[in-house]
């Protein structure tokens, strides 16, 4: 059988100029509406000529600083200010959004784990195939747009992965320091070859993460870092030539992840009791935390320490840890070579 | 019938002298294990003569700062400097601790809200009783700790309600002075019957609360005032003599929490994002923040102000929220009055 | 310990004059919102000087014509056209109209199988009790509007319990032809002691039924009988007295149902084929319909006949049913004597 | 890998001459039977020479008059009086059926959906395989019998797609006369890639579908049009020559579903009336239904409008709808042509 | 309020000569049912005069030797044996029976923790109020059938409390050699408050439980032996005069538990391996078992003794065990005396 | 695409000199763990030359007796004895095993029906596929030791499919009574395609498999013999060359299963009381056992007998049983030809 097509329709035509807001449409069959469908709220901005930007919030239904970011931009992105094309999507996994978790409800799927997707398989597969085949063949940079979730804090960053061409390596580090978040984190993927960066970066489409927030809160300044980061990247990528009321000359530090020695793991299952907040400054050695064991009378903690010095990116979310759950990450300086 | 006795059976003797370590025995029969029972720990310190203290963590499973520190003074209480007697419960829901919830997931149940309990009801019912009928009638003074939970962030803090006896009044406005909390509120409680503060004054006990922490995380600062806390405690109540090595001339200010005026509510489900962190100073008529509508294309936010100028006791929680949800709570200076 | 008072508050004054609307607000700890609230919908329209009606809908969640009905004419009654007070209640069981279900989802209780409900009990004891203690001492008349839900279709039709007193029972019957519903049921009730309708007997309330619907959908004419019926039920009361547009002089039949033989139940769990509509004309063992059992291949039918000649009050409802299920009810002619 | 077989077996062989009755046995693995099955019930009649028919039923497990029209042929079917093979399964999907929803509740997948299918996959899939690979390659002809489930009502009508020989076309149209029910259906699929259908029609078979009921009831003149149709369609393939005692001489009216503006949808989640009931001819303009907000006070309904004159095929269903849902769907005359 | 009765109906007349078989008619309102009931099967055997014996079985759903026998025994008693009445329910927790669980999956209660029970409270509350209230004022002499469930394996025994009253503890001594399975166990109950055996013997009615199986499977030898008992017991009470085909003059051992020394509990949750079987002599400090972690790599495994001398009376049930669960009963012989 | 590698990384180093002992950690994405990991526990004995053998317990989780076995081998295999490498997994689901079920809790997946697996699939088929496609290349020899879990008891034995190829044959039934077990079955495997053991078949692996319990409870005479058998296995395959304290030539009788007629099924669903123990001797036509309808009062059991003489394999497990579900399994000597 040939490759299969999309279910999902689109109420807009992306071909099409000026404003229009609406809705993928993804059909879900449920037991009480055979014909049912998930609507995906979708927004298009079209004028003159340009680039096609693709900026996506709510991968993870409980990151929610991409949510009001991506939305807000697309309730009030003037047409006329823009060359180009600009597609928004404040809430991709819609029915994770709603239910206020990282996975869909629907086939309890990360998402970000589903690329490049099946347009028969699951709704999260459904619409990963949807991004990948239909969506990204038309976009020529992408911001994807993500916090710590429920799962860590984060210091607030941006975040690409090391990238062997030098044109593509500067042109993305510029990128980053026009979103202007403090930090920018190189890094060399783990268990990446199913998250949407990695089709965005198999396609040759200039790429940026984000890591705007975390502990399940909605952190004011990442707001803040990701309304002004898109307003900011718009202008990089000269769709638009706006003026920024705010500091329009943020400071972004790069750092680097490269390996596994940055990584803190919880020993075992149990109640994590951090000593540090994301952006301090560590050191190999000292304790990253402590895990207790509060059910056993008389049960010593145990002592988690970092691997390596630097500044913290990630640290300790949810209080209660399971085993092998990542409770620190530590960055350092890049150093602008190969991870 | 006679009233029933409790189920629940201890496995220390609470007139013992010296240090005793182990469970509360609650019978609970399960699919797999018809005498099955939950362990609950206890450690219990008697010494020479002097007040008992009972010290809680835990009545709400996802409260992490109260176990840290209820259980490392568990571990580390030394028999021979006390004179009296601790009973120290850092993980009193365990259930709900176990599946890191603020409800207990084997009756769905939450624990404060169940005094003064049913020795014949559910788990959360039968524990209620268990401590309101066998262990409060040992005790002199209560410090019951709490955080925000999932459902805000708390400016660190110990709380009472207003007392109409003017002694016992001054009496717990020094005993949170003593435990040295950031801020002490008084209020006055709102659907309060069937907590365990309840069920302590109604005993004429002296009682403490606590709100040390929030958002799911894990507050470092809330853990270190919290330990701190209990320990200036056990001196302010004669237990102990100990020298302390922290700061030990902490200042608390004073605050009520008045009237529903203190309070804004969600008018609306949606995702909302706040201004303000906990501990702010706000004005009455600001925005608390915006509830915001990611899931309809062109749906405005909708604005949700402040009732009352003061000090932000308490601030957002989770970033989804349900009609009616409480998404801030001001403070404002204790007038010393009756509430 | 005196009995407990209700932990429900209410937005509005039950005693002021003028049309209110708002909600009573229950409390309902979750385990992301530890002070969150269930708001119940409820409008009071007071003026003058009458009698007080309650009209309640949504008892049961999946009950549509009542809560369409009710909330309708909450929406739209005109406080000047009014003498007296009416409580309108188009929700009441708000997390079952909102789950779409005959019980709770908070705790898969039947809310009709509660009364005189508990304040300290589960979400629909709370509710219960809220309606036995707060409002029903107001209350001259209720009309509690149900349909059949997804158990059922049913003739359209008011209903009553037998009445001892013979004014009580002319004027119940009076108020039944004046709501003007194609059939009044006069019945002698099965497992009713903690229904509303036990509760507002008790009081010697004039409480009226209605079942206006049923098999999970929206009967479009059971709708407009609600809506015809609490207008023409407000003039008899003489709280208004509108001229109404409809057709205002329907007959109504006055029926009844005795006993055990007016009922025919499945005698296994199987699918369940009817041969009647709600309101045929049917004979005593004649065929209700056919049990089939499509799992098992060649396996006979089972004929459930009718116990009695009468009218169909109750048609099957769901084609699948459970042993013991109730498939029919037949009614007949009312003989005017107890039951 | 060589392409899988499938992991399903058959107590009865499809060549045998007579009457056969038993089980497809479809290997499901559960924690307490590790070589557990799930038995399909089928009956094979086979006689003479002649075609092959498949009738299908319960595909959806609450769609109930297929499953009781073709487990009553399935009973009664002589074989003395076929030329030819009927192969009957009443109840495709009866892990579904049991549990009396549309969904399985093993993979909770609508197997509908799951066409072509997967030998190695879920149950569904499975099964879906089954058909597909094993049974149809057997078939001249399919009618798979389905309703409007708890979905919508339907009018009672046979469905096909339109097809583009014209030979095949007429021959079609006449499968549907020769059924009679009072209404046949030609439509352009929507999201049809994974159906039954599909794959009957991709292997070039005659093919007709059928909604015979809905609202979650047994439509006891569904039943009757069902039995009555599949008793005709066997003549009509001449497979049987058996005269019919029930009217003989139905007309069925020719109708089309062209395109998207024959739907109205949802635009929000609410409680939806609805103003038709299936088969009412309207006019594009009227109001399909109200959308009620119960749970908000002082809601004012929206209203659905329908987009096109026509008669109602397909009614509201479910009181409580979902953004998205479709609530009406109208059918025009067949006008012959290409939809 | 009055005391409230039974919702419960009895199909059959407790005063009725001759054989009844038929159903208790316990309401439950479901979703798709509000007027539901729940069918319990009892089968009444009266005939002269005589005491009435009541017999129960599946009052835990998965202990299935019991429901065997007294099923069997309710099938097959000839009334005109009888010289009083017999009353056998073989499945009281029917919701329990069908989903193969200890605990009723209707409320998640263990129906015997629930006596004396509550006509107004859940399903399990409900039946054992009516068995308490309705029943056990009939009954001479009862004889409640358990097996050890998926908790263990047991010791095949009948089972009694201490009773002060002399005659009364040498009569059930008598009647449980008469019973005649190989082991009596006196015993001094914990947490047995609100048991069946409590609520019959408040009554000072003549009671004897059973242990005759476990491990979730059918033991045959003590289906046997319950078969038999049942039989045996009959003849005792001089109900019936039967011969017993079967080997009249078992010996019974009279054994005792007097405390917690008796038992062996799991000092952590994991995987246990025990080292005797039920029936085995076993002697303090012997290894009871191994308590395994092999989901930690070198986790050694926990030895677990015996506390006591004597013969094994539960063994350890299933594979992976919770912290506190019982993983061995010891017996000893009876002395005579008072626990 | 090209074949994606597999996602899961092992902390040891399977060429490694000495004994290594970790955990492969497979990623699986939680709600509050965004990068959380299931950790697997892995064993490694390498040493001097000599063949690679792979130990597998816990496939299923609810199998106990070889997750004992292979871990005590694990935590005590000296690698000074080893000539080879000695891979050791004793519990490959660990979900499962935690969650004491057949299947992972994951994915609702039984993992010996998913090879030969695929990294991008579910937790059970991600495992599965690093098996297949990471470990079996590096292996000559394989135990993949299972028990009848609560699906029956099983007479201990080995088990094995017909091999064409006669050395291969002739190798494995030596390879088995090295084992030791009583019993070793030579069968014609049923919907095997997805076994671990079909996986390592189809590269040409000596093969064996065990049943050495179930009941769901852990059989002490089958942890005995697991261990052992071993033991006993390492030194025919001659890596190692221990003298073995218990008793060290036990006779192993080779036994077949060689089609349906070998099985006996449950006509329905029920509680099942059988006859006979595993190892006992039966007879074609003797009742295998009696299903019990106990909720139905007069129903008379259901005889299902055995199809052929022999010993009995796998006797009933759980008492109650679905339809189809396997209920007994004769075995018979081998014969020495092809199934």
């Amino acid at each position: 059988m040939a490759e299969a097509a999309s279910r999902i329709t689109a109420e807009i035509d992306f071909d099409q100029q000026g404003r229009q807001a609406g809705y993928l449409r993804a059909p879900l069959s449920r037991n009480t509406s055979g014909w049912g469908v998930i609507e995906i709220p979708i927004v298009v901005v079209k004028n003159g000529s340009g680039p096609t930007l693709l900026f996506t919030g709510g991968i993870h239904g409980d990151e929610y600083e991409p949510q009001i970011a991506v939305s807000e931009l697309a309730r009030t992105l003037d047409p006329a200010t823009v060359q180009g094309r600009v597609i928004m999507l404040p809430a991709v996994n819609i029915p994770a959004v709603m239910n206020d978790t990282r996975l869909s409800p629907v086939d309890d799927r990360d998402m970000n784990r589903c690329f490049p997707g099946d347009p028969r398989g699951t709704f999260s597969e459904m619409v990963a195939h949807y991004l990948d085949a239909v969506i990204l063949p038309m976009v020529d940079a992408s911001v994807d747009l993500h916090t710590a979730g429920h799962s860590s804090d984060a210091a607030l960053s941006t975040n690409m992965h090391y990238i062997a061409d030098p044109d593509g390596m500067a042109r993305t580090l510029a990128a980053a320091e026009a979103f202007g978040a403090p930090y920018n984190v190189v890094f060399s993927g783990v268990d990446e070859g199913a998250t949407l960066t990695s089709s965005v970066e198999r396609r040759g489409i200039l790429s940026l993460g984000t890591e705007v927030g975390g502990w399940g809160r909605v952190n004011i300044e990442g707001v803040r870092i990701a309304r002004r980061g898109l307003r900011r990247f718009l202008n990089f990528m000269e769709v638009t030539e706006t003026g920024l009321e705010e500091d329009d000359d943020p400071k972004t530090r790069h750092m680097q992840v490269s390996d596994r020695a940055n990584y803190s793991f919880a020993p075992a299952a149990g109640l994590f009791e951090p000593c540090n907040l994301a952006g301090d400054t560590v050191r190999s050695g000292d304790p990253a935390g402590y895990l207790h064991f509060v059910e056993d009378v008389d049960h010593e903690p145990i002592k988690v320490t970092y691997k390596r010095d630097g500044v913290l990116w990630m640290s300790a979310g949810p209080g209660r840890v399971a085993r092998g759950d990542t409770v620190a990450v530590v960055m350092n300086e890049y150093t602008g070579g190969r991870l």
